[in-house]
């Protein structure tokens, strides 16, 4: 089981230099089609309380030009506490639950990038650590038919999440001597009507180490305190999702302050951040086609804490799109998208670039 | 599902300077036992029109000491037009049809490596991009037993297949703002007498970019056009296979212009290249076991365009050597060469190595 | 079928500093949650004759800072020599046969870490070459039954086994002309109360290349001699298990000598090595749960020819820890050690560490 996305980007591109790297390597200038994403995913109930869930990613790098190498994304075992699972203990690197859209899988999501907004909370959505989640059976059974009934749900994350973690994110050794704390609350309503909506709350803490392999030579990390515990990482975060059924709504907006480039200063600071998205979608079926248009905007300012020297992001960006699905196994996304984006880090103190462009995305699901 | 080859290069060496970096690093001096693939295939049929093919392999290096991580071969979706699959889209990481030798997988192929004339195209055979294939059903059968029967064929690439992809080749990210284009016709003739001969033509063009983690500083581009849309990189190709019944011979040869390098003007320019090889081969059967005596002459002269600085190449290798299968899981091949090859790079502008040397290998299929 | 460890060292620690890096990398200061190994095992009898056993982990660095990509462990085929499996041929990377604990899996040791002097023979305890392994039919079943019935044995590595390989260790070029040789007994005897008790005795011998990569500017190699060849490299060591039915005991010591930092000459050396440890360990069942507590003494004097310019270490270390299966695929480890580690290396000439920590282990088998 697994999914594969290949993309092409370059289509009525209006400017080469327009790029979001925690987004997709592949935007701009020099490149062409690219493997965003090929997963094998190899899960099961390998006891009545042991379920175990590995998922590597064969589209990784290590660094330098080399591309396609294999990484680990989920590696975790969720220890059930009660025969119906109700209470679960997750060990291992998986998503950090904080966003509907970071727990949601990429397989499902309609825009080709998750928002700047919630997604630079955690770079690829995990980290390595213990949570404990509990759900009532029935709720785990929503969650359930909201993903396996095309309605593009986040799986089950649980009714309540808590956990603790590394906090440098996923495939990063931890740096300092304390961990991070996540805790989430959603829920997944059912109107009279049959109408799904499912809001959720959910924030984080911790201190981020802005490690010297991520650092320029000549920024200041301020404090040798910062250098060595870290810098103030938190936020919260509101999520509010309608299901298409057929006509959805989905937003999220966060707030929270952490690691950022000053460009006054040339260090990196604590600062500010806000931002969210918000999205509509319509759910079609045309005999065994499915066809969701969809509509997105998102806006960002604040640090991307790990990128190197925590660069600072002012973004804008708006996308019209739709996804197709012929079969269940073959979808197709154009999205079309123009965005304003502002990044400030050692290597350039100002780099604003807007733009638009249309972008293609095979998805295979096996 | 997949194979391994294990070799042991250092028998009879004359000349442990004796290199190709290409075919098998682990040749010459300081080298001794090595995995030269490692692979299991991840495919199958997830849908009567979809078909899915992953193949890591387990034996490749990131740069480097460090060796035997995974990184990917093949991630390709076959979306079958038609009920019969007689026309197809492959979208992903493939093979691009250039070449029988190119085609048929290592495990089929009777001499140790592929020669350099035909596999200088591009390193490791595959680049990601969209092709389309086209072959009638019984044709399709025909590339299946070709395989199947033991006659080590391609498998099937089509009849007729044609291309576009990024043109670095694989799991490198594209460079410029233009594809490569391939194209190949190919059609395995049965005679009255059982005989099968395929003979195929093909080509491809594009412009290839020497980046500059492929380049020595003291170098030149040549014009600064030439280092950022890339140097003309373009080919054409003839082949002919007479399937081993039980006497067989292949051979191909091709000519084009690439990059390569220019040791009077210590730059890279297009240059013109040619070669090709020729080989027989008899298939013998003993009770259970087969024996595939064979023998190859090869002959390249031009640029190897992924390799540091587009290192300028003149070989003449012959080979003598044989294939035992005592069980169809495992594979012996004892393969004597003796070679002259001369390169030319920035770090040596004439290198010229003779030698003979005697090489094992043993393959495992399951 | 595979096994993860999921460990956190940082309880009760009374020195950051104390740290082993072949041990655990997530050792001491700034560290967190650990994925020490995730392993998926590949294996089965392809052909009555063939067997394969392919074991990537997924927890492997390729250096930096990068964590959890994938990389070979095992990747070994056993060709019988005859219909019994009494004789084998094993071609791959594969353990050396050279120690009960380095035979033994991660997932049934105790102890969290293999001893500094049985496992600083061979960094991850495997190399690439061929192997002959011999034993009985009833000698191989009694090493299995001595896995499966929970007695925590090393598997079936022969009664008597011998094997040539290139001696840079596990998923390293060879890097000299020349192979090293290992050969071992080992017989698990059969009291006549159902006591299992397995000595054995084993040695290795070769040259050892410190290569470019792992040496320091302004350390030197001796002579140009030793710089190409390689230094000495051999060992032998004994190793007696009384398996725990339900008190059991366990010891090896090895004495050679091999390539070490000299902290006088700042010189690499060929210097005497000697060192080993004793268990004894008590397995009592509690209904399904399983306990097994554990204590554990090392010792060990010499280099470890795969750090970086050859560290000399001294080790003295204690654990006491228990092992908890409450289900059998989970098994919980608490280990608490205490230990007096000196390394002397070129970065620093004497760094003597002395303290002690609880170390946690969450282990999934699946």
């Amino acid at each position: 089981r697994g999914y594969a996305q290949i993309r092409y980007n370059r289509l009525l591109e209006t400017n080469p230099q327009l790029k979001c790297d925690q987004c997709d390597r592949s935007l701009g200038a020099g490149n062409g089609f690219f493997i965003r994403r090929a997963r094998i995913v190899f899960s099961g109930n390998v006891h009545e309380r042991l379920y175990v869930y590995i998922q590597p990613d064969f589209a990784s790098s290590p660094g330098g030009s080399a591309l396609n190498f294999v990484q680990l994304r989920d590696a975790y075992f969720d220890l059930a506490l009660d025969a119906a699972k109700e209470f679960r203990i997750r060990v291992g690197q998986s998503k950090i639950p904080y966003g509907f859209e970071n727990m949601q899988s990429s397989s499902n999501r309609l825009a080709l990038d998750r928002s700047d907004a919630i997604n630079s909370a955690f770079a690829n959505e995990r980290d390595l650590g213990v949570m404990f989640y509990w759900a009532p059976s029935e709720i785990r059974e929503r969650f359930e038919e909201l993903t396996s009934s095309g309605l593009k749900g986040s799986g089950d994350y649980g009714v309540f999440g808590v956990g603790v973690f590394n906090g440098q994110t996923s495939n990063k050794s931890d740096a300092n001597d304390q961990l991070h704390t996540a805790v989430r609350l959603a829920y997944p309503l059912q109107l009279a009507n049959g109408q799904y909506i499912e809001p959720g709350i959910q924030a984080y803490s911790g201190k981020y180490v802005v490690t010297p392999d991520q650092l320029s030579t000549g920024v200041s990390l301020g404090s040798e305190q910062q250098a060595k515990e870290g810098f103030t990482d938190r936020r919260v975060a509101a999520s509010l999702v309608v299901y298409p059924q057929p006509l959805g709504f989905q937003a999220e907006y966060n707030i929270g302050e952490g690691p950022e480039f000053d460009p006054e200063t040339l260090s990196i600071k604590v600062k500010p951040l806000h931002g969210g998205y918000a999205q509509t979608m319509y759910r079609m079926k045309f005999g065994n086609h499915i066809l969701i248009p969809f509509a997105k905007v998102q806006y960002y300012d604040g640090g991307k804490k790990h990128e190197r020297d925590a660069v600072s992001h002012k973004v804008y960006e708006t996308e019209v799109g739709a996804e197709w699905q012929p079969i269940k196994n073959f979808e197709l996304v154009a999205d079309y998208s123009i965005a304003d984006r502002t990044t400030r880090s050692f290597a350039n103190l100002y780099n604003r670039q807007h733009g638009s462009r249309l972008r293609l995305q095979a998805q295979f699901n096996f």
